[in-house]
């Protein structure tokens, strides 16, 4: 008998403009594939990491969890964070380490998942926020897009905003929560979508974004958002939002899954 | 005689990561040298733009100001906006375009300058933010910081906080805003030095950046500060913040210097 395994949770950020995405493939570099790499170099063992969900070329995330199982890792499993990041590129930094139950499962026990959408609506763009926003020269009314927004939560069925590709059983979503929030600053305004569901169809999010400045440049009234909804057709009328914008902010599980609860990781020094 | 001459200054912003700095140079791309060529393919005319100073590679701006005159533009000052995005990197982007009287000195007649210096103060860096803030992983404590900012406001002699390179008539300058701002997140915390002053010398507010941290971190006590001012000389054991959280943020000159008054660009349509 070899020794026991144990199975670890890592929280990532990363900047996704320069990658394929998440998932391994074959032409480009992969988050998942640096993130192997990385452990092979800290533990010499060579393993398979599984994330919450495969994020797209250009999508961000601050809080994309995955898991992977180690057989001679003897130390406490916050230690894995400085050994990790010696060995990943800048733009992948792992956040935080917690020991998870053997088969934790990050697809299947993700109670809860939260993304952000990131608009700049300014004449001019953001230089410095160019890979993180959709610049979108037009006037939004913010307001507008908030009462479109009281239309989608709640549980539905979102298949209306999922782009096909990527078939699902279901697609029922629940929606905890899709609040607007909006920042005035001297070139014109910041707003930033944030939503929250019991998980997500593919680019529903994306979708969600685009049918949301849909209504906020006038060219729908608040209500379109509702038929479109229960058309539970894509509509060819309302565009994919750019996936530099999107970031993956938190993906929660039972506290139950857990088994380090002392970690106290998140503050400096 | 030709046509009669028309001055512009115009406000910029730049990611300075892959550049050389602001200034023309023979072995790297300046930000100089990209706004030149744009005028040049939007006018047809070759200019020499003048910038409000030289930033170093790695330093960003939002506000940066230059100066340039053309012969044939008979359009609004404010056309230039987008006629000079249309033909520059996605990582320079022209805000505002005003005319000015002819002579304007973006150096000389400059007023005042504001600066801001990033910090992530967390266990790990942001891989979003990277290339915009100095990540500094030892905790510092923000009070302290404060305190010692009080010796720095006023009018000295800021001899001790230039880096030597570049000459000036007078190392005497005035500070008239010196704050700093703490955001706490879940990995620890973003701390904002803003300092405004009638004009800074050679890594002024890096060197600045650098010695509060001195302070932050424990080394030395705030007073500590008041006695490297009072020195005149640059102290070794003070270090120079990196370049990478440094941004440009205003210039402001006499308002009786602009020609158009009437220039409403800054929002959205």
């Amino acid at each position: 008998m070899g020794p026991p395994m144990r199975q670890f949770a890592i929280t990532v950020a990363y900047d996704g403009t320069n990658f394929g995405g998440w998932q391994i493939q074959t032409n480009a570099i992969s988050v998942q594939q640096c993130l192997q790499e990385a452990i092979e170099h800290a533990t010499s063992e060579v393993v398979c990491i599984n994330g919450s969900g495969r994020t797209d070329s250009g999508v961000h995330a601050l809080g994309q969890v995955a898991s992977f199982a180690l057989s001679g890792w003897k130390a406490p499993p916050e230690r894995l964070v400085p050994a990790l990041n010696r060995h990943l590129p800048r733009t992948i930094v792992v956040r935080q380490c917690r020991e998870v139950v053997l088969g934790f499962d990050p697809i299947r026990n993700a109670k809860r998942k939260r993304y952000r959408y990131t608009i700049r609506n300014a004449r001019v763009p953001d230089p410095l926020q160019y890979s993180f926003q959709w610049w979108y020269p037009r006037r939004l009314e913010v307001d507008a897009m908030q009462q479109a927004t009281t239309y989608l939560t709640g549980t539905h069925d979102f298949k209306a905003f999922e782009t096909l590709g990527s078939p699902r059983k279901t697609s029922v979503r629940t929606v905890y929560d899709l609040s607007i929030g909006s920042q005035q600053h001297e070139d014109g305004c910041d707003i930033r979508i944030e939503i929250e569901a019991d998980g997500f169809l593919y680019n529903m999010v994306r979708n969600i974004a685009g049918a949301l400045c849909e209504v906020g440049v006038g060219r729908f009234g608040p209500r379109w958002i509702k038929g479109v909804l229960e058309s539970k057709e894509r509509q060819s009328t309302s565009q994919t939002a750019p996936a530099r914008g999107l970031c993956l902010m938190q993906v929660q599980y039972p506290e139950s899954l857990f088994i380090d609860c002392a970690s106290k990781s998140d503050s400096p020094d």
